[in-house]
């Protein structure tokens, strides 16, 4: 069985391949569990670092909005597509083309080419909790409307009425899984204006400072690299009667403040590692963090078998355990 | 001023177009009130019958999808764009290629045109109750999430996001209206699952018989075609104040049975015309009518000002005043 994972060097792309090496099990277009023989990552840039060595998998660099590229990536014998490539907030908040050209056009082939296949293929997508956004009750609950205030969460949206849409008319079995903040993100800091709230637990945990731009009472709504890459998997597995007509999902996460994170932070690398984190006031970014949505009801997410992290203490630890591995953090 | 109208040759086009040659004032690009002197009706065919003869009225035929002749049709004279045209709901379910490329492409195009000129044009974007659907509240009110159930819907619901962006950009200065179902249409039955709605009144008062193909029992959310025309105006003369960072809204109508609407008939027509309707039912038709949204709550619209129909009187006298002027239907 084949697999196609678009944005396949990113982040969670990387994590969902690593995982999808490790154990190659999900379920084929009839409904039975297959083993994954063949992963394709696709993605605008070559990674770096590379991907793992492994003749099951293979990488194809070229752009989503390329048909023709993607005409060749998904052939027939691709099961299932986890649809990540997307340009994120902040740069397609810059450059509204490119950002309708990665997000909407990008997904409208890739959905383009999975009807066009002999089979109708799974189709996993990522949207994002950027959905919400403006006049906002105090906790967003399923039935919450759509409001995003950025052209990636526009973006977003529109494809999951396009999933629903594709889904409902049988040319795919779409899934979508609005996702929290993802908390500890590995590597460097980013420009995303919500990168403080993994910094503030990644570097000083690495023995480096971090800057929290934010008051401590800010609250995030947020979920782990690893609860992610099990999401992904787990909404692979599912049957379709389990999503029902409509194909969307708000995922499960945790509600954390930078207080609570930084108790977190201090209980596993100690006083030392709290030290690390100065606070410089950005009012730019507050504003911003302000107007997400950060605590949420998910009972259908829920029902449906997504698990959030237990608490900021697991969110500290699947980061040890999975990019700090071995490594001694605690000096006090 | 001049003023586009896509879909122009459409029934509510014309009747926009006849209001706009009748009483040719509307606001102008800098926010003033200013004179309609140029009115260009675009559509996929040419008028039959024809569009008025007057100086002020330009039409040209031509494709939504086509940008060229978008960009020849929307020009830096142009204050306001009215996108109307569509491929509506059960043509675009026989045809998903058709209904993408004419209304998600065409809509695309269309607000591309609009950012692209010296300044941002009011557009007033024709949405629908076909936003709603599957699993839904009794009473649909401004907070309900739209579900749409057919590909006219979801590409309806789409460009609703994308008039959002586009405005929040500073494209554009957009404005949705979510119709109800207009009755009573004049003209011939076409092939919508809502025809009968139109035909079981218009018929009989023009003294023809009517097949109604649901049950007495069977609602509608409905307004009528003198009112969408105002609404149409109206959107575009409200202040963006009015409409705040969200630009869509659920206009008022009101609820009405078969029951209600062949008492109405009765009432303008006499028993001799009440008596040109039989019921033959039809599941088909009664499966997907009682899939609709028929009650709304729509404060949000009341409070912008905009106005629903008293009643099913008030609905059959438009029909009588504005499409049957000087016709005597009262035979009893």
């Amino acid at each position: 069985m084949k697999v196609v994972v678009t944005g396949g060097t990113g982040m969670i792309g990387r994590k969902l391949i690593d995982s999808l090496l490790a154990t190659p099990e999900l379920i084929d277009r009839d409904g039975n569990k297959a083993e994954v023989t063949a992963i394709t990552a696709f993605d605008v840039v070559a990674p770096n670092p590379p991907l793992p060595d492994d003749p099951r998998l293979t990488v194809v660099t070229g752009e989503i909005s390329d048909a023709a590229a993607v005409e060749a990536l998904i052939d027939d014998d691709t099961d299932t597509v986890f649809h990540l490539a997307a340009v994120v907030s902040a740069q397609a908040e810059e450059d509204f083309d490119l950002g309708m050209r990665v997000n909407l056009d990008g997904t409208r082939i890739t959905l383009e080419r999975c009807r066009a296949l002999d089979h109708a293929p799974r189709v996993v997508y990522a949207s994002s909790v950027a959905a919400f956004g403006g006049d906002m009750p105090d906790v967003i609950d399923d039935s919450v409307t759509p409001n995003p205030q950025t052209t990636y969460g526009v973006t977003k949206v529109i494809g999951e009425y396009l999933i629903d849409d594709y889904s409902r008319k049988g040319f795919i079995d779409g899934r979508a899984l609005r996702l929290p903040t993802i908390v500890v993100r590995p590597g460097r800091p980013n420009k995303a204006a919500s990168t403080w709230a993994s910094s503030i637990l990644r570097e000083p945990l690495a023995g480096h400072a971090a800057v929290c731009p934010v008051t401590e009472e800010s609250k995030m709504w947020m979920l782990s690299p690893r609860r992610v890459v099990e999401s992904f998997r787990h909404a692979q597995v599912l049957d379709g009667e389990a999503w029902g007509p409509h194909r969307v999902v708000n995922l499960p996460g945790i509600t954390g403040s930078v207080t609570e994170s930084l108790q977190a932070l201090s209980r596993a690398g100690g006083n030392s590692a709290r030290a690390r984190v100065t606070f410089e006031h950005d009012p730019f970014i507050q504003e911003i963090v302000d107007g997400w949505a950060n605590t949420f009801k998910t009972p259908r997410g829920l029902e449906m078998g997504f698990k959030a992290d237990t608490d900021l203490d697991e969110i500290v630890n699947v980061f040890l355990e999975d990019d700090l591995p071995g490594q001694h953090v605690y000096y006090d």
